[in-house]
């Protein structure tokens, strides 16, 4: 059974909250570094793997996207994003990521924003993504950086009084299933080290382009100063491929 | 200046007694990831950059390599290379490796083994790299890991009883000189993050083919078991790349 946990209503209640799902993608710290690793996606046919709200679904038309498809596993998720959106180019489709199953060459574009770290098994979205792409289509994906997501805790180590000394590693190599807190609730993330994202990309036949381990811009740096820490790990890590060919 | 800490007396002492500098390759735990990462060296003609003792110059001609360059900037380095080489095919140069500026096209494979992270300009390296390989060519290189060279320490955190609670990490994104201790002498090394080791090779015109955070392997775990720790953060990152063309 895949992991549903956006279909638990407590869950769903306090991801609504999050700026970035008021707001969308300029509320998203990660998104300049994002939004920089897309190809151009004038007249593409574009596939968003965990698309949740469907916020760069819709992205993806403003930039004049022939078509989208938005996969998500939970109905709520595209219920909000059905809600959200006014658009006959933009479909959405209830389905784990690892459950995708299109046509060949079907899309020009595939992405995907924080939604990798969920799926055990990466090497198999790497091969249904690469099927499903153009020869030199696009892959663009971010995910919670390994340095983030290597201790199941996810958190800063503190000090007596409280101040975050540092940011703690362990268990770095034991790849696999972290019991993670996610706005209160329990979230299985896996976790994989750098090499294992890069090696199984090239592996199933793509070359790597781009690699973000992104901190907040300086604008965002003065308009949330308590964003600051961002700057002494990363949280995130992008990677965008080309399919070979 | 450039950084000629080898050619500190106590410094060389020191360094002299490690495992890697008594029995070679073998002993370096990293060795086994480093070597799957290099092309054949059958016929190539080979540059190691920071060649210390020789050790993979001498290995290169083991693999029948045509013609071997040794770079580095100690002379007590290279006495020692010299020393523990017979071979006319094995040349040994002292030479800062920024400053390298052979022939364009002059080498097939250019590798470099725990060297750049003493360099403060990775950029310039890899446009001098690229000016000497051949089109396909091969750039293989290890550096401390920026996981474990973003703080100067370079150490564990303890709890009280002096057991290694985990690896600390902060300060991540701030590129630049760690005053960093070594064999008991302080050494200037450069942190760099992933993303600038990765963004800047592919800019420079090069594509990357292999990436490796190696753990040691079994036989080595049986044979060492304080290396047990190695697995808990990476220590060493390996990279290959071959020159666009």
């Amino acid at each position: 059974m895949k992991q549903n946990k956006y279909d638990d209503p407590g869950f769903f209640v306090n991801y609504s909250q999050m700026a970035r799902s008021v707001s969308g993608l300029d509320a998203a710290g990660e998104w300049p570094a994002f939004r920089a690793l897309l190809p151009t996606l004038r007249e593409k046919n574009v596939l968003d793997l965990g698309c949740g709200f469907g916020w760069h679904c819709r992205y993806a038309r403003a930039q004049q996207a022939r078509s989208v498809v938005g996969v998500d596993l939970s109905e709520r998720m595209l219920a909000r994003a059905r809600e959200s959106t006014n658009d006959p180019a933009i479909e959405y489709r209830q389905l784990a990521i690892e459950d995708i199953d299109f046509a060949a060459t079907q899309f020009d574009v595939v992405l995907s924003s924080l939604a990798l770290h969920y799926v055990a098994h990466f090497d198999i979205v790497c091969q249904r993504v690469h099927h499903c792409l153009v020869p030199r289509g696009s892959f663009v994906f971010s995910v919670e950086h390994p340095i983030f997501s290597a201790l199941a805790a996810q958190d800063w180590y503190y000090g007596e009084h409280g101040e975050r000394l540092h940011w703690p590693v362990d268990h770095y190599q034991m790849e696999g299933p972290r019991q993670a807190m996610f706005l209160e609730h329990e979230v299985v993330k896996y976790h994989r080290t750098i090499a294992t994202y890069l090696n199984t990309l090239m592996k199933a036949g793509f070359t790597i382009m781009g690699f973000s381990e992104p901190q907040p811009t300086q604008e965002m740096l003065d308009k949330h100063p308590d964003m600051r820490d961002e700057t002494r790990r990363p949280m995130f890590l992008l990677i965008s491929a080309i399919k070979n060919g």
